[in-house]
């Protein structure tokens, strides 16, 4: 199958299981929302060594929150018992803290019923000077800070999304396979519903399980993957002509998001001169239950 | 004393011993740099809650990179244990992970003697495939992967620093004061050796050690500090005629580059029309070894 | 009237027909198509001494635009015979000399019928190498560059759409009211089909017609909004406790458009605390044929 | 020659006289600045279809600025006569109107003695209430404005600089020159005293003068290096393999600020994967009186 003159291998992601919190900051401008919603998903990428994946899903308007302020929303994803901790710990730290934010659950907005709830009761930072408001239909507390007040709600909703949807971005060399994964980033971002929690939204070193030389190593270099290495592997996964590959990873509330999001980012890829291949990473279909299609997306 | 006309609190900023790592990060673009130097320092802010703090220094220009391109200098600081830790974690799921990276220790450039170093063994990542160069007069491990190779140093100095250097920036109502507040953050942005790791550089919510009501809280509001409170609390610190309080929180290599940082961020401060009052925070002075005072550094 | 506490003055902005060509730059990523859109909308917050009133209206999702790249719509606004000579220009300047662009006619998306067509032809840049094509239903030229080819259409339609419409953001002090003018700003940024021409979108220095004192000079500072001057110059129309007044200026498609960027900036300003005041800026009705009511739009 | 792999043609940049004033504009804070200088900047690529040439120089931190806030320096570049006429009109429309600003004249800190100097008389605005003032050993004009006063200089100098310093940056493919160009714009914007005036620094489309075809165009494609005609031009410049070029401009103060730009952009983009080839645009030696060759630079 070809796009724009792009392969599509004819091959599927492996994405699996995990819970998703999805929190709307807002602040008095876009631009305090946005460094708000940074420093909460930093050092996020991936749950082989942080503590949670999280990212900025997208911009919210003001219509559209609450308190009518503008803002943005991010996920946090993780296992069931991390998921509490992380979102107690990134509102606490990082949005509590930063200049003129307010926190409203964003989750229903995008994943309709909702699993189940997190409690998130920031409200005891008010040592007894808190209160209870109401703002936009939601109970908040108000707690006195330094600033002003902090307004937030503690009660978040969790689903079951889906971690793991991914495809790969192949390119003649490093810069067209580099921009192309920008440009499918770029377009994933208008997606709701889902994240891409690596650097800028691209992963320039994808893993395999497990290492083959080094047995204390729970993942390496997946070298079947590697321009580099094509003429010293055996069975290279990298096509005739390709320069360079990333990856581009999803989290999402549901299968359907990752999938949109997998669809609008291959579309955006093939539209960049240089790149020439698409596929996408699995693991012989044992490990997740879930398994998209790159034809069927397309 | 005043300063362009606001009053300088005649106090001191309590300050404590932290170790301290500082990593260049460079990439094919200033932009790439700056993407994997954010994703390695979020979640970061303060190690209440955090698993350390951690910011961007500051731009180096290609010229003073071991690898003759862009980067940005990024600092982490923790306990001695802690920092290993999050040294290793940070640069393997965030910087090694990102498009076109390369890190190399870069603390000596700030700090001079060195007085530890953490290994940073990254390598194994590349399951063989690996192997050892030189640049720029490092030795440095290049690693196959997806995007092509991974250059890293894997040596990092650490020094015992200084955390929680700190000023109040008060001002007539919100918006004067956070616009104070980030002036002080972009001018302290030119100060090498320190970062202000709260989001986009400012506290909002700055805490008092244990709570009144809540004994199972580490921290709470200091209410002597809220505008709100001012007349519900006895003994409030809010000057009149304060409306908003921020709180600038300075990580150094040093007590003379983060007193250096303070100076700059206060000069920077007292230029924002309606900021009105600078003060800054202690404990007493029975907590931390430093005590910088703000009428001296002025 | 008071909206979330702020009065709203009960007046009137009295805006003027100006003629205004809608224009889609489209380019690999959303960056690059921000970089051209700036260029080309620089120079150009007013009339009265810039070549023409110009902005960026809105990002424009790939899934939108004529060949399916992201893009930015710029407006050009001016009277209809210089209208036709900056689109060129401006177009041939900044745009055709871009890197990955390409640009179509953007004004039916959010005027409907229009009532006139500005050919563009840049397509002798080509020297006979230039060919016709068909792209996302759009008969455009592909005209060889250095980087490839430049693909753009080359009739361009006009409206004689609305120029003038404002209203002005006053607060306690200049940070109170330039936050609240950000916010405006970034609210308008939403509406389909206006612009904000001024320097972040917002004028710090509003003026008069004419001048008291200097016969030669057209237009001169506004003493009755002049703070420092509320006690120097008599009728002063600054509201007690007003430190400061910016001005939002707006020029649309149509009337309704305005109305509809007026009343979200002024929604969204009201919302910043310090904002404590909104009025709008007429002539008393005697120069322009538009006259937008606040009380009524909002 | 070679550098990092990548040939050096042996030619060199033709360039020519042009005015050149360099202004300080200061603001409350680096991004109220950085949008002033945005705006005064742009349509502003070339003087064959804009009033000048002219963009952002550098950063200017707080304790080099005569008012001791952030700035940014830019450059205006023309005719002798126009060049007045500019920067009256920028600093008039995109500087007077914007949020915070003052300007201060820059020209001394790069360009040592000034060959003229441009009076821009501001003052006029304030209609009898502005005043006299001195500020940081400058002598300004305060002029009452709607958000309090704007600060200003009224003379500014001029000298005969040098226009049209140029490189070309070719590469295997678009993606790969593109971030070439990126990296080489983004190390002369290290560079005190030039500019690269283009839409992000970089040209798409370089030209020649005339045309062989239309006679009514004063300028169109160089087909001689574009790569998608290659096989249809006699005498194609387009080295084999190369896929893409860009153009970097580059107006500065004096010939030796060019060179320099020149020599440190040419070194960023050859660190780049992909770019393959460094050239450089001339007419034959026969039109300006500068002649920088690119072996003797590097």
């Amino acid at each position: 199958m070809e796009l724009n003159g792009v392969t599509i291998d004819d091959t599927y992601a492996e994405a699996f299981p995990i819970w998703v919190s999805r929190v709307i900051i807002t602040a008095v401008t876009e631009q305090w929302a946005y460094k708000a919603a940074t420093e909460a998903t930093g050092f996020a990428t991936s749950t082989i060594g942080c503590p949670c994946e999280a990212g900025i899903d997208c911009f919210v308007p003001a219509e559209s929150t609450p308190d009518g302020r503008p803002g943005y929303a991010i996920m946090i994803c993780a296992g069931k018992k991390k998921l509490k901790e992380q979102v107690v710990e990134r509102l606490a730290e990082c949005v509590l803290t930063a200049p003129t934010t307010a926190v409203f659950d964003g989750l229903a907005d995008v994943a309709g019923d909702v699993d189940e709830t997190i409690p998130v009761k920031l409200h005891f930072f008010g040592d007894g000077y808190e209160e209870k408001r109401e703002i936009g239909g939601r109970t908040v507390w108000a707690i006195p800070i330094m600033e002003g007040e902090y307004i937030g709600e503690e009660e978040f909703g969790a689903v079951k999304g889906v971690a793991g949807g991914n495809f790969f971005v192949m390119g003649e060399n490093q810069m067209a396979a580099l921009t192309g994964a920008e440009a499918a980033v770029d377009a994933i971002g208008l997606v709701p519903g889902v994240i891409t929690s690596f650097p800028g939204g691209v992963v320039a070193s994808g893993s395999k399980v497990g290492s083959l030389k080094y047995k204390f190593m729970g993942a390496s270099t997946n070298e079947k993957y590697c321009p580099t290495l094509k003429d010293k592997v055996s069975e290279s996964m990298v096509p005739d002509g390709v320069g360079a590959i990333y990856e581009i990873v999803i989290d999402g509330v549901s299968e359907a998001a990752v999938s949109e999001a997998m669809e609008m980012g291959i579309r955006a890829a093939v539209k960049v001169p240089g790149v020439t291949y698409i596929s996408a990473g699995n693991f012989g279909g044992n490990l997740g239950p879930f398994k998209i299609r790159l034809h069927e997306i397309l």
